[in-house]
């Protein structure tokens, strides 16, 4: 269970002299600068006034992944290219990475203010508070390897499991949304506090990694406390393996011994751009889409069965001698015994990007100005050869979701274990630890 | 002030009922249909479980331009382009929206089930409740005239204050984000359920309306109460009119008898997609920033004074006899004082859509890829002629901030008077009420 800590009042004051005698010095031009004075520390505690609930950085496992639970309400995911043309400033880049999120996770400014010159923070999050925001890191195989160059001297430790993703029958990838060498995903109640997270290090990157893609996502799961609806209206985590409990996580989600050091006690994101052709889905009658999906729209329930966790049964039969359960239904491709027992962890978030003109790639093929919004898909295991790629290797061939769905970005990220007291961010993939 | 109420538990009882009811002789295929019986009741019972607060649709005024307050926290956008063939089709989609909007709104689905083979409602915003959801209706320039075509005998109609913007030194717009024939704007607590009811009334346009574009945007102004901040940090909405002062109000922001009698209780909609180039705004110094702005970035306080809501002083001088508030700032050029005594009322969302590669306008003109993100900029006023085109005209050639931000949408839509009980969405526009 995450350690819950209510933001410091003193801390902040603390923080506001800081600003006040850093800044003070230097005020006088063009009215002067507001920070200084008694004012200023009034000002500066609005911090601590909404939402103070804090989500810890540190600990054994990466925060954001499991916990905190329910899923906070917003995200920004940003993949990054590395820029940095050496290792000992990637090394610092991810040294001033942790210091930075340990302070904006407890709901402080992104740095402590040191002279008057320096930006220090958009303070655009001001008000707001720690929102539970989680922040958790991945390396991706641009870190380790890019354009057959070895940058960093880590080609000979990029993990077994950390594939490049096949080729799937359908998906239409991106550039725009594919790829990455490093992976910052913010987690937050705020969709402002997420941003400014990821824009904080971005900034304090100095020029050592840069933007690639971004995506924005939203969730209802922390209003519903059950398991949330996608834009299909479907509910959508049902199958999550049980996060407390340690001998499936273990098996399933967390890599072991079976992994290199520093990845033990982390995981493998698998993220996947899926938009939704919407407008086609919701003219389909209700009968459709819970055989497309094999579940009850309402209740969540299987075909067949009462409750949203009932099992499903994936033998039964109507009177007719069909399955209840379609053969080509998602919930029965996504099932463990369908898939040799793998399970994954999915944290997915819904997207809604503006509308874009496209052909959708199933009949009627109708062509037209669409929503592009559909599932930002992110999933976690410890090993993705035996987690997605199967699993999606098959879905892609016969899932009847795909008269709906396209995949149009791809990524995957090695998120190493969590960060200790002292240590810096997947530390262990640079020196023993 | 705009009337409350409570989603009510009878309603959604009687609603699930007639849900049993419709489709309970169509279960059976697939495993059958999980709305009929008293589980349904139960759960579709969940609906009022979360944020029951509803806005009124039926009013006065349209509800989403001055009230509620604070603003919701999320926003939908849509501007439509109509592919209705005739009048009738027009007015009948109109009615069929008015009867959706005053069911969302009331947090209800979109529309009653009537068959089981009947689309009725994506079902995603389930459990979410009315969640202070508002939809506001606009008329764009290509509903009265399309390509010199009268397609529905309004073009006589057309208000002289519904103007085709002036083309604005450095706005740099794009098709995909400009123009529209009518105007949805959703504006919620949550972003599903925005996202939601603009996709639903979409749905029953049947075809007599499509998506030209669309535009997600969040605020944290229900979060801070107070005048929420921007992504650049600073307080945006300081200046807005007091809502609560009728005199105000009706000489600012709603039509009055100088205009049609449909448009009287209405207000023209100003919409600029105004895209920032935050990672350059976050390099400059907080000084720099707050001469930008004229205004001080923690407190608000135009520069000079102590307080948010103090009053501009622009003659005030330095020792040197430079102004405190320069000739170039933002808050100085916006101010109903070198405006003619024009107000606006602003209604600003922030918005983050992915990041993309851009030429930044002014030095040191990095070619990057940068965060598509910024401001979702709408104001209200009673004539854009007095209102956002000589302000805009102005600051386009001499505000400071243009060195961080390019206006690359833009639209206008003149948003009738309230719809009252009876009446459907601008039902003045096409007869005598």
């Amino acid at each position: 269970m995450s350690r819950k800590s209510h933001g410091s009042r003193r801390t902040f004051i603390a923080a506001a002299g800081g600003i006040a005698g850093a800044l003070g010095a230097g005020a006088g031009a063009g009215g002067g600068i507001a920070f200084a004075g008694a004012k200023s520390h009034a000002a500066l505690d609005m911090h601590t006034a909404q939402d103070t609930v804090a989500e810890p950085f540190f600990g054994s496992h990466q925060n954001g992944i499991a916990a905190p639970s329910p899923m906070q309400s917003h995200t920004y995911f940003a993949a990054l290219d590395i820029t940095a043309t050496d290792r000992k400033a990637l090394i610092a880049m991810l040294q001033t990475w942790t210091a930075a999120s340990a302070r904006l996770t407890a709901g402080r400014l992104a740095m402590a203010p040191a002279t008057p010159d320096q930006p220090f923070d958009s303070l655009d999050a001001l008000d707001l508070g720690p929102s539970r925001l989680t922040l958790t890191f991945g390396f991706g195989p641009d870190l380790f390897t890019l354009a057959g160059k070895d940058r960093f001297g880590l080609a000979a430790r990029r993990p077994a499991a950390l594939v490049d993703l096949p080729a799937f029958p359908g998906e239409q990838l991106e550039a725009r949304h594919t790829g990455g060498a490093v992976s910052v995903q913010a987690c937050a109640d705020d969709p402002q506090v997420a941003f400014h997270a990821v824009r904080e290090l971005v900034r304090l990157a100095g020029g050592n990694a840069t933007v690639r893609w971004t995506q924005a996502g939203f969730s209802t799961a922390n209003r519903t406390q059950g398991t949330a609806r996608n834009l299909m209206g479907f509910k959508d985590g049902t199958m999550n393996p049980p996060v407390g409990d340690a001998a499936v996580m273990n098996q399933h989600i967390w890599v072991g011994s079976e992994g290199p050091r520093w990845m033990q006690g982390g995981s493998y994101a698998v993220f996947r751009r899926i938009r939704i052709a919407l407008e086609h889905w919701d003219q389909m009658k209700l009968g459709f889409q819970e055989r497309t999906i094999g579940r009850h729209k309402l209740s969540g329930a299987p075909l067949g069965g009462t409750h949203e966790f009932d099992a499903l049964d994936l033998k039964a039969q109507d009177k007719d001698g069909n399955p209840i359960i379609p053969a080509t239904a998602h919930a029965r491709l996504g099932a463990p015994s369908e898939n040799a027992g793998a399970q994954m962890l999915r944290r997915a978030y819904n997207y809604t990007d503006g509308a874009s003109f496209v052909a959708e790639r199933w009949p009627p093929w109708k062509q037209a100005m669409e929503y592009d919004a559909g599932l930002m898909f992110i999933a976690y295991q410890h090993d993705p050869r035996r987690g997605f790629i199967p699993m999606f290797e098959k879905m892609s061939r016969i899932d009847a979701l795909n008269q709906f769905t396209t995949h149009v970005g791809s990524a995957v990220f090695a998120c190493p274990g969590g960060v200790r007291h002292g240590q810096y961010i997947g530390q262990g993939l640079f020196e023993a630890v």
